[in-house]
């Protein structure tokens, strides 16, 4: 297997290293700094560089276009360009309406790895970065299902969970549980620091929560300010709930309302063990085999389907008739509850079901 | 050595634990649950249990009063109407202006460790809860030198880094570094449940940065709604900071200007930057040695000058001269330059100061 990483820094240095590691794919990079090359060969995380997108690309089997939000549009319009009928090209930028909607191309599946942190860079990827990270998907009814299950196994190849989401609902929970903690984090840091700055004293120390809360405080810029600006309605929407209901504690306190700050508190109690419960791990694994038309389009709508019920789909592989006509796609799914409903649910899609 | 532990919690029996496996101390327990006392007694927390609290602190020489804050100030009243001349009596409420400034009796010290997490009560307790934790002290100028000696260097011994501050100023900076956060991260969870829930749609995952930035959200509503009236007046001035600091942001969203976000993302990482790292750890540690008149309150200024300095005092002990008028306060001080600060600080305060 050969694989294109266009832009060798944290994530695409990552896949990079996970996919020599763990797959042995051979791995072609491509950056336009030739800092990132050359530190990408010496960490080998590259089995070499190409002169250009094209030249990269060149027999790829998929493609990671790995730039800055602002930048990827036109990276993966010549990824796709340069790539071959049998490829499949993926992105990992942080919003995912504008690119989805742009590329109708069979061979195109946004995506967007929930992982990376406070570092940047090649020098700081890890072949382990997606360990258990869900690594959400974005297909579209043009998507070639073919093309959307090699993406799939090569992502469980380098320890991601994928999820199929659809585009829309993917930017607005993003805002919710990313876009908007971040904001959050940067004005506890900016509050915290004008307080204990005021009067000339030295800063105390912190405690632990402090510094959990505001672990993402002043992430790169270079990748935020896109970030804020591509999302920035669904972000807005979650910017405004969040002032209505600072304003709400805020009367709370002004009235000494014990009741309904303990009211308050203990829905939040509530509401973050039902958020962080939302997935199980640990459960058994249910086989499901459905037959499936041959047609673009079918996988991503039972990925979509099953994504839209918090179905995770722990493993997928399509195995198509000696005609090409139709196929049978196996998909793994974890806790029998979670398969049962699966099963349900590709039934109501009008695809004859077998197990669990 | 024996100690008094009033309210049998997280808190208290970690404070328990540490002094018996670590001091070898003697621990009386006292609670109005009878089940706290069990537990306690069952995991060696505690040696026994007074049936009252004049009967727990009876003999002790230093006193922890460990209930949530609104039950604090009558059970500080009560630990010293039965403690003797030669014990030490503190808290460990998370906010120190009421208690410090209803207590004028030489044998209390206002305390708070930055220590506990999402768990509650003696069956979390633990030994090593407060290693290298800040615990915060707040001594009047009424407060006996010798007893707050004895506080700091027990506080040393269960494995925390003590530190003088001043009441007012305590408070203002936990409302910036603690409850503020708790505030925020109350409100990110009630959002994204919202969010999320809304046309019922099942929970997807969410990311570490997710998890990391509410970690203390819907914390125990039985110590926190005290908390946050306690200090509603220090928390509404910084929830009004962050009011006005989102509106900011919100209105560069609005405009789409890339540079006013970025520039405030950058000043973000920079002031996390500066928070995070001002103390360092790690550095050579000073013997300072200090004359000193053997009155009340001279170690209670010299210990809030430092720490309002920023100075942290690693260790410290008193020698009284042999007719009690006068002593030497021995200091030691991490980092050369802390410790310099610290003998001209000293000696700007009248006092003859030996070392570095």
């Amino acid at each position: 297997m050969r694989i294109a990483v266009l832009g060798v820094g944290l994530i695409g240095g990552s896949v990079a290293l996970a996919a020599r590691h763990r797959l042995g794919a051979e791995v072609v990079g491509w950056d336009p700094s030739g800092q990132a090359i050359a530190t990408g060969l010496q960490r080998g995380a590259l089995d070499r560089a190409g002169s250009s997108v094209a030249e990269a690309v060149a027999g790829a089997d998929a493609v990671f276009c790995a730039a800055p939000v602002a930048r990827l549009a036109p990276l993966i319009a010549d990824a796709l360009q340069a790539a071959g009928e049998q490829c499949v090209v993926t992105d990992v930028g942080s919003t995912k309406r504008a690119v989805t909607a742009a590329f109708a191309d069979p061979r195109f599946v946004g995506g967007h790895p929930l992982a990376g942190a406070e570092t940047a860079g090649v020098a700081h990827a890890r072949a382990d970065l997606f360990d258990a990270a869900i690594w959400y998907l974005t297909p579209r009814e043009s998507t070639s299902g073919v093309l959307y299950e090699r993406l799939h196994r090569l992502l469980r190849g380098i320890g991601a969970q994928p999820a199929a989401i659809d585009a829309d609902t993917h930017d607005r929970v993003l805002a919710a549980v990313s876009h908007l903690p971040h904001v959050l984090a940067n004005v506890l840091v900016a509050q915290a620091a004008a307080t204990l700055h005021e009067g000339g004293e030295r800063l105390p120390a912190t405690g632990p929560s402090f510094r959990d809360a505001t672990r993402v405080a002043g992430a790169p810029s270079g990748i935020w300010t896109d970030i804020y600006l591509a999302n920035r309605d669904a972000l807005l929407r979650e910017l405004d709930g969040a002032l209505n209901r600072l304003r709400d504690v805020r009367e709370a306190l002004v009235q000494g309302d014990a009741d309904a700050i303990t009211a308050w508190n203990d829905a939040a109690a509530e509401d973050r063990r039902t958020l962080l419960e939302s997935h199980l791990a640990g459960e058994e694994v249910f086989q499901l085999r459905a037959s499936v038309p041959n047609q673009p389009g079918v996988v991503a709508r039972i990925a979509l389907e099953l994504g839209r019920a918090g179905v995770n789909i722990s493993d997928m592989a399509l195995s198509p008739a000696p005609d090409m006509s139709e196929g049978v796609i196996a998909l793994w799914i974890a806790g029998s509850e979670a398969a049962g409903r699966a099963a349900a649910l590709i039934e109501a899609l009008g695809f004859a079901v077998a197990g669990p």
